[in-house]
């Protein structure tokens, strides 16, 4: 019954803290979790206030059209409603370009977001890697000149390495690229990477230019909603058209939609959580050149340090509560740590100066 | 490039109460929504409570293994973790199941969920219908034999006429069809039925037994969720295990597996939701006779009644801000009505007399 599945594994959460309280014993309070990337400081205080105002309407289908929540990210971005296909995080858009091309051959990074390759997989398509991890536009130029990939990925900032091509190198790369070949811009991070350094920003109105470009954003990062599972594409209208026939109606929740609409007028505090972001970010740095570890400059809300014998020290941290991502399953003796709270921070780099 | 989606439609969902506002210049706090078979006492107040209560960690991705949330349901259902999968409504399982088989050709009654046709169509299956709008098993199994389609598809109770089947038809039906057709249950107004007819209900533990058998529940509709995005499939573990592999991480929210754990708690809540959609859906049936006006008798939480002019009438009733489903698409004369609140169904049957 289920032969075209035969090839695919099921996909595995990381840890989550329950399991932990119920391994080590560890009260669920006293849980460092740095290992998902999320938020730290949680979205707005305005938009949780928003959000139980609205709680009784659970049983209402949510406005299928999005009307307010596009209309906002439309003026944000300087594009038309048109261009906005939102999903259940840029997850579930990937997938309807995915699903919606059946691509007998995808190209992506070395190591890069996991969920390319899993939907990709899920229609029997190859997936093509550049030798290096990290993007190198170079390599992936030249394996698209002989593959002819039909979807190439571009995760800019890359999730999990944490590494920024610049948005002029992107640009120039598209206008390589035959029209038959969709490029997919995965900005979930972007709103991180151009905060450090202008050169990083997609101007998402410029992808309209292109036949063949989609932009991917969330509300899952700076936004602080990766639990309300919110995503959009912006693209042209002939592209965003018939992602749309592909997509289930209510595809997101009711008080994913509020919560969204909200995050988007409390500007100011998620640039406090990006700006904490990458002062906490320091401190990470200034302990992995201390001790002499190598770590790859991050442009995200995220740091991957090579720490020699990684996966032995995330057990170590694991068994005093805090859980990050160990890299070992990518061949990378290294730890992906989600910049934390301050607290939590000082709490991990502390443990870290003790067992590294 | 999307070759594969031109025979698709992008699904148009009912008229938000957003449109009627604009349209009509009604307030939203007057308009009477009954279009959608919305839950209209909304989800126990302990559901709400709890909701609000945990706000605060929507930047949190939710338990990826459903701990909590399976294991109630497993053993309301009697049935083992293993045997469930969760989705973001029903819906989402039935679309895993669909994607899963990539069927050439699937079975369904003359008129029933759209979802069926919807998710089948992505995958190119030719749709089969039986002569019959409403379910009729021998029609089914006449078709099944000459044509052998890889699924079938039956709504008990069936959405959007009411209609249900006996159960024992049902098992009985599953005896004669080979195992390399997967029938899908459809049990979303299962509670419905159940509750007003014993001889209705699907005991999904039963499915078990067979290799070909899902159920797919929800929290939609009984439960008061609608918004939230919940449903469920259960079945053997063959089957759960490989619809798991398309199955993307955080399928549902954070907040959505709060609301339907703690919903599953209240089922007193549950019970008076269904004791008052009959008792107030008799009000409906009175109007009718009264009429002389035909009528679907119904196993769920709404009601077909054939009204002549239907969408003139629909369309008198939106004007008053009254929403209901003009059922004219499916060829029928009627207006298929979601049982509401009293004074909501006081309301609209006021006006029915006066226009009809």
């Amino acid at each position: 019954m289920f032969e075209k599945l035969k090839n695919l594994k099921t996909y595995e959460a990381g840890k989550p803290i329950e399991l932990v309280v119920r391994e080590y014993g560890i009260k669920p309070g006293e849980i460092i979790k740095l290992a998902s990337n999320e938020n730290p400081y949680g979205p707005s205080p305005k938009v949780i206030e928003k959000v139980k105002k609205n709680a009784h309407l659970m049983h209402r289908y949510p406005d299928d059209s999005f009307y307010e929540l596009k209309e906002k990210l439309a003026k944000i971005h300087g594009v038309d409603k048109k261009n906005i296909i939102i999903g259940a995080g840029s997850d579930q858009v990937i997938e309807f370009a995915v699903h919606a091309i059946s691509p007998k051959k995808v190209l992506t990074a070395g190591i890069t977001f996991a969920m390319y390759e899993i939907y990709s997989k899920q229609v029997g398509a190859e997936i093509l890697k550049t030798p290096s991890a990290k993007h190198s536009l170079n390599e992936f130029y030249e394996i698209y000149k002989k593959e002819k990939p039909e979807i190439i990925f571009l995760c800019v900032p890359n999730n999990p390495l944490g590494e920024c091509i610049d948005a002029k190198d992107v640009f120039d790369f598209i206008e390589k690229i035959d029209e038959e070949t969709l490029i997919l811009i995965d900005g979930a991070y972007q709103e991180f990477a151009s905060y450090k350094d202008k050169s990083k920003e997609i101007k998402t109105k410029d992808i309209l230019k292109y036949k063949n470009v989609i932009y991917t954003g969330t509300f899952s990062k700076a936004y602080g909603l990766g639990g309300m599972r919110v995503g959009y594409g912006i693209s042209n209208e002939y592209i965003i058209s018939n992602l749309h026939k592909l997509r289930p109606p209510f595809n997101i929740t009711i008080l994913s939609q509020i919560a969204a609409s909200e995050a988007l007028e409390d500007s100011e505090w998620v640039d406090m959580g990006i700006e904490n972001n990458f002062k906490e970010m320091q401190k990470y740095i200034d302990f992995a050149k201390k001790k002499g570890f190598e770590y790859i400059e991050s442009y995200t809300n995220f740091i991957v340090i090579y720490i020699p014998e990684s996966t032995k020290i995330a057990n170590k941290l694991l068994k005093k509560g805090i859980i990050v991502r160990d890299m070992a399953s990518y061949g990378f003796d290294a730890l992906r740590i989600t910049i934390g709270k301050p607290e939590e921070n000082d709490k991990v780099l502390k443990t870290l100066r003790e067992i590294s």
